[in-house]
C-alpha cells in the first residue's frame, strides 16, 4: 500500500550539546516521507519557498518519494530554529517563521486522491481536515499534532480526531489534550473521541501504544552517540506507517512490529543533524537494528 | 540461595494526588525483604526504636523474613515524609528524622555471615561496606545509593562499589555519578569502578540494564491507578534479587527474568499506600503479571 504525508518541509537551525547545523533540510514530512520510503511509496504533499535548494529536492527524490503535491509558492521555505540542552528530550524553540506556509492550502494532485495510507503530520487541524477530504477512501489514517493546537485550536482538532484511525503524540500532551494524568486514562479518553489506537511517544524513554484490547511497550534504542534529535517523532511515524503498509495488514502483531520499525528509524535519524544519516541508510542496516531491538527487549517465560 | 538485606525499616508519612498515610511501616529493607520474600529466603539488618509496632513487626514475620538482625535501639524509628505531585516520578521529601539511624552500626549475627547473595539498600557507604566485610563469601553483591552520598561520601561511595558485581540506580544518579549524560556512556564508566552489571531504574519509564555484552530494556507496567510510588525502586530490588537467589543462575537469561520480575513486584506495590498491596500477594498474581509483561513487550521477529 502506498502512504500520503501532510506536513511540514523546512529548512532548520539546531543546536545541541553536540553541535550544531545551520539552515538544513527538516521539517515533519521530509523526515516522515524518507522514513517511509525505506518500505513503501510515498506522496508528500507540503509548500516550499523559491529558495528551496535543488540539492534538498534531491534527497527526497533519490528515495522516490513522490513530489507531485510539493508546491512551490512565491516567498521562503518555512524556517524553524531551536536548541536543545543535555536533556535531549526537550527542544526549546528559538524562532519560527511559517513563510510559505502561513497562507498553505493543501490541494492534492489527483493521482493521490487513491492513497491508502495517510499521515496527517503536526499543522493545523483545519489543514489536516482539508487533507482527509480529498482522499477518496483511506484504509488508515493518522495523525500527530502539538501543544499549540490542542491550546489554540482544540474544537477543531476534536473534529478532526473524529475522522481518524491513530493518534500519535507526545507523553505530555497526550496528558494535556486528555485533561487526565494517567496513561491508561488517557487512552480510554481519546477512544471516546474517534481514534482506536493512541501511539504515546516518549522521546529517549520509547513508546506506548494502546489498543482498546491490548498495551504495547517498546523502548528507544539506546544509543552511545546521540546528535540531534530533531524529527525523531517523524521518523518513527516514517517507519511506523511505512512498515504498516508494505505488511497490509494493521492486526496487532504487524503494529506491534511497525512501532518497532518506528523506533528503528527513530534511532538512527538521532545519529546525525538534519537527514543526513537516514538518508543514507541500506535496509541492512534497518534489519539488523530490528533484531538489536529483540534482543534488547527479549526475555524467557517463566 | 538465601540473601542479606542491610537498610532501613522505618515510618513513612506520605502524600500523593490520589491519599495518604501518616506513621506507615516503610523503609528500603521492609519493601526489599517483603519483595524478595515471595521468591527465596530473607535475612534483615537494620535498626528500629522503642516504639516499632508489634503489628508491623508481623507485617514481616508473616513472610517469613529473619529479624534476627533487626535491633530496637533507646530512642524513635527512622520517619519519612514525602509528598508527591502529579508526577509521580519525583518525590519531595519534607522530613527525615533518623532517629535510631543516626547512630547505627550494623553487626551481623553469626547466622547471617554465609549469606549468598547480598542487597547494600541506600544508606552511608561506610556503613554498606561495614556489612560486607562481615559477609563470608557473598556470590552476588548488589548496591544501591542516592544523590546524598555521591554529593557527601563519594570516595567511601566508589571504595564500596569497588566491591560490588551490580549498581541499582535512578537514572538522574547515574548521571551524576558518572559525570556523562548518556546512559550508555554512564555504563562503560561505572565498569571501570568495578560492577558489571548497572540496572537504572527509571520510574514509569522502566528499566535499563546494561552488562559489557548487553543491554536489556523492561517497561514500567502500566497502570490505571497509581495510589503511590514510594518503595517501588526497593520492590524492584527485592523481586530482582529474589528471582536471581531462586534460580541459583545469575547468567543473562536470568538476569533478564529477574528485572521483569522486580518490574512485577514494583508495578504491585504501587498499587497501594505502604506493603499494603505486597503484603498480601498471591504468587498466582505475581505470575499473571509476569505473562503480562510478555504480553506487553512481545514482538515477532521480521
Amino acid at each position: 500500500m502506498n502512504i500520503l504525508v501532510v506536513g511540514s518541509v523546512a529548512y532548520d537551525t539546531v543546536k545541541t550539546p553536540f553541535g550544531q547545523a545551520e539552515d538544513v533540510l527538516g521539517g515533519s514530512a521530509s523526515y516522515f516521507s524518507v522514513a517511509a520510503s525505506f518500505f513503501t511509496s510515498v506522496r508528500l504533499v507540503a509548500a516550499v519557498g523559491e529558495d528551496f535548494r535543488a540539492e534538498d529536492r534531491a534527497v527526497l527524490e533519490r528515495r522516490k518519494i513522490d513530489l507531485s503535491g510539493l508546491c512551490t509558492e512565491k516567498g521562503k521555505t518555512f524556517r524553524w530554529s531551536g536548541k536543545y540542552g543535555y536533556n535531549l528530550n526537550e527542544a526549546h524553540t528559538l524562532v519560527t517563521a511559517l513563510n510559505v506556509f502561513e497562507h498553505f492550502q493543501p490541494r492534492l494532485p489527483d493521482s493521490y486522491r487513491d492513497s491508502e495510507l495517510v499521515f496527517l503530520a503536526n499543522i493545523d487541524p483545519d489543514l489536516q481536515r482539508q487533507v482527509l477530504e480529498q482522499v477518496k477512501d483511506p484504509k488508515l489514517v493518522a495523525l500527530d499534532t502539538m501543544n499549540f493546537w490542542i491550546d489554540s485550536k482544540l474544537d477543531s482538532l476534536r473534529r478532526t480526531l473524529s475522522k481518524i484511525n491513530l493518534l500519535m503524540i507526545n507523553d505530555g500532551e497526550a496528558r494535556q489534550l486528555s485533561g487526565e494524568v494517567n496513561l491508561v486514562r488517557t487512552a480510554q479518553r481519546i477512544f471516546e473521541w474517534g481514534p482506536s489506537t493512541l501511539v504515546v511517544k516518549r522521546g529517549e524513554y520509547g513508546v506506548l501504544m494502546f489498543t482498546r484490547e491490548a498495551t504495547f511497550a517498546a523502548p528507544a534504542y539506546p544509543l552511545e552517540s546521540v546528535l540531534d534529535p530533531t524529527g525523531a517523532g517523524d521518523s518513527f511515524a516514517g517507519g511506523f506507517m511505512g512498515y504498516l503498509a508494505n505488511s497490509g495488514n494493521f492486526g496487532e502483531s504487524s503494529i506491534r512490529q511497525a512501532i518497532i520499525m518506528g523506533s528503528v528509524m527513530a534511532s538512527f535519524n538521532v545519529e546525525a543533524f538534519s537527514l543526513d544519516r537516514l538518508s543514507k541508510l541500506s535496509y541492512r542496516e534497518i534489519e539488523d537494528r530490528y533484531r538489536a531491538m529483540k534482543r534488547l527487549t527479549h526475555f524467557e517465560d517463566l
